[in-house]
């Protein structure tokens, strides 16, 4: 289970107390961003899956249905990317209402499509059905391991450093504009990063090559959060030097160089679908390298693992409270 | 992907024409009831995935939220079982309004629990979410086949009878007991064939050991629909003697033995879940057996492949032409 926001934690935990009995195939079991099911020694699967509801996720007026399309696949492949894994079949489950049904499908099959396409994707299989109003979009993505190798958001270790693999807040700054329905169109860099976001599916599939990697995840939730699951997932706290988080350009010119909301929006807006990655300072360099070559934008040593289980952030040395912890459906 | 019923086939088939490149693992590509993705000569995934949509699907204030998780698994469990595979992981995405959501998981997880430890189904991972005010479910199941092998909808031959696994006509007729908010707790058979059908898992099994069986589906959409699908993708006809068709003898009773309707409803209704296969005449018998040793409630022979593309019902010999065709989110 993914998008584990701290509201929706209590109510999931609840429910997977009932599901403690997994066979000896699940290697590793909800809590991670994909499941990994065993298939021989050099063979795993990976699967994941996200659900997209309107009003939720999307506003069915702001969005381009071929972006919508884009990010159904793009979130999951993202989830996919964060283990270091090869996507090769996705799922599709849509239901729409009657009204739209027709005009629907052809702008958002051409966003499926594009993807599809660009990462080696099959539409292998789905579901459609009606709905009384809104339009809700799950995807689940099998994929796999490049010699049975993955990354999971436990492994980390007290003394590595903590790498990201470009600038955040691109996607708040992009939901913002929308919220406010102004500046859109002068913007185009935002919209794409909310609306049409790139998984980082090259960039996993390098890191995963580099044994001093320890562990990975991708930022659908925020840095802080999700950086917060390896923390808690590795038994381990971290520092995160806030002026080494690169911004996104955009987001500041988009602000007026308002830099201290898009340093919130970096560290808690989520849907930024950059990986972070722990290595051991040995590979600080490589890593980095490896990420490049692999198209990541900006790829950068952000802080430090460290012992204990607090997540601190320093600003210019001095310590940061942010007020908002990331993005929780059930609480916001 | 399934439920493909009439009015939902032209979108689907204008959305599948842009994914016209499969590759060679995807052994069984969208159109049957499961994706059949080859690992090795004798290893074969099967995936399938199904939505449900509250007010379309179910009504929250008539189904019991346990029914729910059940039905939610079964319908998957189902599609495995048309297969004849082995079903595995379960993958669950839920969006449920912030209203309802503590009360909503206790009973629905009971529901979803039951069916995976019966089953032998994990629960590997999942999305849970907010929604502004319905409930959406949606299972993604992996399953195996046994040694490699599996059934397809296609591959009727002309001569095979063709028989089914249960009676008809319970689902419906317990929808039509909550529609009418009459006599439900009269007809508990009616309502669990409804709320909680039974996924024919062991029977799909079972009739996957018999190599004179050519083809077999699952009754979702109704019998006659399904049966359909069958013909079309196999290229053939079929005649069915609708009193050799058993009917559900509790929807005799609550309709006051009201026989013309309950056939319209075993013919047309969906939802009973019972499996449809053909059979060459030489293991007729062998099938029947089979499927009874399995746990089939009713198994049968009610019909013939023919040749040509026309599917005939008839009735004390005279042909009868149902007025509704099955069940059809778009259309209805």
């Amino acid at each position: 289970m993914h998008h584990n926001n701290s509201g929706e934690f209590e109510i999931i935990n609840r429910f997977l107390r009932k599901f403690t009995h997994f066979p000896a195939d699940l290697i590793v079991p909800p809590g991670d961003d994909c499941a990994v099911i065993r298939i021989s020694d050099h063979y795993n699967l990976l699967v994941t899956t996200d659900m997209l509801v309107e009003d939720i996720h999307f506003m069915r007026d702001a969005c381009i249905l071929r972006h919508l399309g884009h990010k159904a696949i793009a979130v999951n492949l993202s989830d996919i990317a964060a283990m270091g894994g090869i996507p090769a079949h996705a799922f599709i489950s849509l239901a729409v209402p009657k009204s739209i049904a027709n005009s629907f499908f052809e702008d958002f099959s051409d966003g499926v499509s594009d993807m599809c396409h660009r990462y080696n994707v099959s539409l292998s299989g789905g579901d459609m059905t009606g709905s009384t109003d809104k339009i809700v979009i799950n995807v689940c993505i099998i994929g796999m391991t490049d010699g049975g190798r993955y990354l999971k958001r436990s492994g980390a270790k007290v003394g590595d450093c903590i790498q990201i693999s470009g600038p955040l807040g691109g996607s708040a700054a992009g939901l913002d504009l929308f919220s406010r329905k102004k500046d859109v169109n002068r913007f185009p860099s935002l919209v794409k990063a909310h609306c049409a976001p790139e998984p980082r599916i090259h960039v996993g599939q390098a890191l995963n090559t580099i044994p001093e990697i320890h562990a990975m995840i991708d930022i659908s939730d925020g840095l802080l959060q999700d950086l917060g699951h390896i923390c808690r997932q590795s038994q381990t706290g971290a520092v995160v030097y806030s002026e080494d988080v690169s911004l996104f350009e955009e987001a500041l010119k988009a602000t007026n160089d308002n830099e201290d909301l898009v340093v919130k929006w970096a560290l808690t807006g989520g849907e930024d679908y950059e990986l972070i990655w722990t290595v051991d300072p040995s590979a600080e360099n490589a890593a980095i390298e490896a990420a490049l070559s692999a198209g990541a934008p900006l790829p950068k040593t952000i802080g430090k693992i460290v012992s204990g289980n607090q997540l601190t952030v320093l600003k210019n040395n001095q310590i940061w409270n942010p007020s908002v912890k990331g993005w929780d459906h059930f609480r916001n």
